[in-house]
């Protein structure tokens, strides 16, 4: 492809992590990689998951899935670094792609999108690492050779060795709870602009038999109607909107300002969902509701 | 160029947006062009845009304009997406770049600055596009490809029906007013460093018949006394100094330290400049004098 | 190598910078790389060293600099712009690489690190310059063309008069004390983490005649007990441990925590390391000690 050496694998490194910008560690693994292996390109998916946050990482990573360039994915979000978790490499569609990246879930349900590991080793070999004054950075010194390597050909059996995929530790998608009072949903990701995505496809709605183009939510014992909207721009001032946002779930959405700051929402939060006659009292604002506590 | 397959039309594509580094979204419109058009070098203006301030992104792309590499510029600050206003691609000098982005005033200065619009297109083809589950994220599924589409050759007018120039949204450059007590004039930009750039360039000062180094600076009515300063180093702690920036603009700025703090300014604030004899008060700093409302 | 053309002389430029990512700064910068050497990678750092902060950028140039691709580093923390303080291209290894920057120190500690300057101009030569509407933005307008030119093959020698390395401006490492009440320390660096990295090697600790893994940390007159760890995650909730960070020196840390946050720790603090016996008091935390103060 387009300049790189003929005899590069892959060409092309997804990197995620929780990182962040502002000390060099980001720096540090491009460089590493360009070091290994020159002709690779690297692509930032992002290095500003929340430190030590695995599910959030794992969200991202899952959410991205589809849209990265076939080649190597790099993710490290590793608060267990230095101990005895296993640093792993899954190949999937048969070594279209491999993730490399800590054993604790974070991979487990991007490896799931694009339709489940065909081979998974455990990064024992110590030939395609660089040696380490100290065992916290394996971004550095353990992942990203190893992603190198792999780009440069080096076979996936050569990082270590083969393990059942069965072993993984599984990620943790939170499944909607159908419920006597509506639908009990989880708030999987609020956004930059303030975008409140749900563990909710438009699909899930369908059993609740909602009509019409507004729907109730409960959150936190207190209610707020939404209305289904296709764009942000159709809501007026201050109308809370659920849209299907550009990952195909439900997302509650003000025109132009962050949903998730006025309704006091963060990821992991509960969200009930109902039909709008569901609601016993007239107004709709204040009856008391069977608070849906997180399990 | 440079290793780059040779049929690319585009090597390079310079990508701006309000998208913010925390979520997944640059990196996702990174990894679409990767795999449409994988010799691209895409170059990161900035994504930190204010969300949904077309202003701002508009006055960072035309500051930027004139540095850029020829090739495609994908810039996304984008409140209106899934309504019916415009996308478009903007070719500028005969075909020696393209802007992309939505028809909201955000290209236009930049267009303005590299002289101008030789052909014009709204994004109407479908051909060029990704199916989205959901019509929020056009960097991804229509910008994005259509950079991606014109890098790989597709002719800009294979992208959609060809538009009048004359109909896309103007840009909004506040030009300076000339007014009884000094010149009217505006913040454009506060940096990272709080220097306050305002819309005069060093000529609009001329007409104010300035002596000396020194000048009048008024904001919400209080007055400071400015140092034409050619560097920030020359001014001592805490005086203010007003010096052409970077963009041949001028600046007030403090050395080490933020003018836009000390001052209590953002963008889009008011600010007078006057000449020092200008102050009918003997000590500059407290005679009442007409607050100029931002109009 | 990889598809970069043939006469190339660096394919890669390393870039640090205090110029944040808000603004465009960096966007063109890499703009302007692009265009004058249109073949070359450039791999960021980080670009949010504190604003003004020559120290910690040269820190983080010195933890960097074994990592680095070898090629060109271009590195800006330059409160002086504008005034005469030099810009310099320093070759270290006999053209290995060349760092471009500021003379302000920024560069000395990891030009130090690679084994000291072989070739040391003054950038004073106008032909590889952008000219510039005003004097604040060298990064753009003289130090990535520079860097860009070295990268094209234009000798180092012909940017500017040879100067001799003696006279460039000194990094400021501080070196740790011994004291009567155990070694005086400095905080290096906080990283994203919160993990507070000391100017402390494992080694310094032997002279103490440290017995056992824990270890005495005064603080502000405070004490508080570390013990000597492998990973974060041998560590209980909220103890404190001492680990070999991934650059080989002491840090300060906690589990998942901020360690940084916990001791109200910041950059250049002052930290006293002491063994266990050293402390005079039966229960180690209250007792009256000698502050040390910063020099």
């Amino acid at each position: 492809v387009s300049g790189e050496p003929a005899d590069l694998r892959y060409d092309t490194i997804s990197f995620l992590s929780d990182y962040g910008r502002v000390d060099e560690f980001v720096g540090v693994v491009h460089s590493v990689i360009r070091t290994l292996a020159p002709g690779v390109t690297v692509i930032d998916v992002t290095h500003d998951v929340p430190a030590h946050d695995v599910r959030a990482g794992g969200l991202t990573l899952a959410r991205s899935a589809q849209y990265l360039a076939p080649g190597v994915v790099l993710a490290v979000v590793d608060p267990g670094v230095g101990t005895d978790r296993r640093g792993i490499a899954v190949e999937v569609g048969d070594g279209a792609s491999v993730l490399v990246g800590p054993d604790n879930g974070l991979l487990a349900s991007a490896v799931a999108m694009v339709g489940g590991a065909t081979r998974v080793v455990e990064l024992t070999s110590t030939e395609h690492r660089l040696e380490a004054p100290g065992p916290t950075f394996d971004g550095r010194d353990v992942f990203a050779p190893a992603a190198a390597a792999l780009c440069r050909g080096v076979p996936v059996g050569d990082l270590g060795a083969e393990i059942d995929p069965l072993t993984l530790r599984p990620g943790m998608l939170p499944l909607p709870q159908i419920e006597d009072d509506g639908i009990g949903a989880e708030v999987l990701w609020v956004d930059r602009f303030g975008n409140v995505q749900l563990n909710l496809g438009p699909d899930d709605l369908v059993p609740l038999g909602v009509e019409g183009d507004r729907i109730t939510v409960r959150i936190d014992g207190a209610e707020r109607t939404a209305r289904r909207v296709g764009a942000y721009a159709e809501l007026g001032p201050g109308e809370l909107g659920l849209a299907v946002d550009s990952y195909g779930l439900l997302a509650l959405v003000l025109d132009q300002r962050s949903a998730a700051d006025e309704l006091g929402l963060a990821a992991s939060a509960a969200v009930t969902v109902a039909p709008l006659g569901d609601d016993p009292s007239p107004n709709g604002t204040s009856s008391p509701v069977t608070l849906r506590s997180k399990a």
